[in-house]
């Protein structure tokens, strides 16, 4: 029998009000009005981002935040997306012209479960991305991310929705974030409605870099 | 003319998840269910807590503990509180035995305002504090409080209904807190309903120190 993937989150970034997400999540703010620079500047100076095109001119990041950063691609086997995450569209998903924000090689390059009410046939695209549109819930979505990874771990990347029904679920086993000194005022809240999280999780560590505090909790039970 | 005091708070202490006070709050537990010793324990090894009877065999602080309880009480020539923090009697105030939690000697030294909607006398005790029960809302409290400052700077201390109107009114200056490595589930917020805070304050600096991280955040307009 194969072992069983563990469900991680790695690299949330929550300002010090608490929230992951500003408002108005659009098209062209993705993270909601004037959040994306806020909440992620600490992640762009990586070397994973300074391998991209953007990523000219940007300091180098701190040790800590290079081993956030390359931590969560680590034995990955599978991600699952809430539906917002994959893209701005909403409701029905039209001519299905939409493929996520990442181009034509995504960099998941692997199966990628997007939990949505709204079904859509499988999208393939280069690299070794599949993007799977599963309308049966959190569990079954969970199941068929663990039986894709083969045993390696499942990566649950986000939006705050998403996390937040594992969460509650108790079925994050590792949840890392980062804490960035800035206030955002309103958004969305990662921590909301989990009243039952301190029965089931424990903060294993905080370390600050010079950027931000890294935050480990993990599922104690 | 005489200088007006700045408004100040220090060693608030907040969950990672955002509450600075656990539900239910009670005469034993006023902090709220659990949360007195998870949220304020890294103080009980500052010199000012060991002074006190109670912290026999607690660790010595961290240095940077020590002075973000030391800073609370440099300058500070009033008080302001809201009634919770007071104490547990809520509505009338009945025979008025409550005197606060503090007993004779309260340490506060100087005149303590006590923001309520529940008229009261003024209540003397010993070593030179007196509350004062205020119900004319925050503006006129805290002009009281800075005329009885005499130029001293006034500490706002607690709770987080209070100290979230300050700040939505963004009459607080300086807002020093500490955000403590565990999860409490639920609670009262700081941080709720300031959608508007951003515009007004910016975060000054973040230290970790061996207990929890500080957190200043400052008016910046
Ligand atoms: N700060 C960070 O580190 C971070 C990280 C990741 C994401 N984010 C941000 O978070 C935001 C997205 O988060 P979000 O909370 O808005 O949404 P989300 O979790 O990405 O997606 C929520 C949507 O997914 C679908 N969904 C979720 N659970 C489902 C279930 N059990 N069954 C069926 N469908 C389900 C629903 O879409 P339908 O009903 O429409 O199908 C739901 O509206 C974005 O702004 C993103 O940039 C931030
Ligand atoms: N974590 C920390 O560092 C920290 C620090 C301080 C306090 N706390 C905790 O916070 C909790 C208390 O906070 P809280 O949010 O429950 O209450 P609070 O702010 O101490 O008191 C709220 C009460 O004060 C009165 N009040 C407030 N604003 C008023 C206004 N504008 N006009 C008239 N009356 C007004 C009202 O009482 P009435 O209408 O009944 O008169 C109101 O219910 C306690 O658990 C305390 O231990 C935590």
């Amino acid at each position: 029998m194969t072992r069983t993937g563990r469900l991680r989150v790695h690299t949330m970034s929550m300002s010090l009000d608490g929230f992951v997400a500003g408002p108005d999540q659009s098209l062209d703010e993705p993270l909601g009005v004037g959040a994306m620079h806020l909440l992620h500047g600490w992640m762009f100076g990586t070397q994973r981002f300074r391998d991209l095109d953007e990523a000219e001119g940007r300091e180098p990041a701190d040790a800590l935040d290079e081993e956030a950063v390359d931590a969560g691609f680590e034995g990955i086997g599978a991600w699952i997306l809430g539906r917002n995450m994959f893209g701005p569209v909403r409701g029905d998903w039209g001519d299905g012209s939409w493929q996520g924000w990442w181009g034509e090689d995504p960099p998941y390059h692997c199966d990628v479960f997007v939990l949505t009410h709204h079904p859509r046939p499988p999208l393939e695209m280069a690299g070794g991305t599949t993007f799977h549109f599963v309308t049966d819930g959190i569990h079954a979505t969970l199941d068929r991310a663990r039986e894709a990874a083969g045993g390696l771990d499942v990566r649950l990347g986000g939006g705050a929705a998403t996390v937040r029904q594992y969460l509650a679920a108790h079925l994050v086993d590792d949840l890392r974030y980062a804490v960035v000194p800035v206030l955002l005022g309103r958004g969305e809240r990662l921590f909301e409605s989990l009243d039952d999280l301190p029965a089931a999780y424990r903060v294993a560590s905080v370390r600050q870099s010079s950027t931000v505090l890294h935050v480990h909790v993990e599922r104690a039970v």
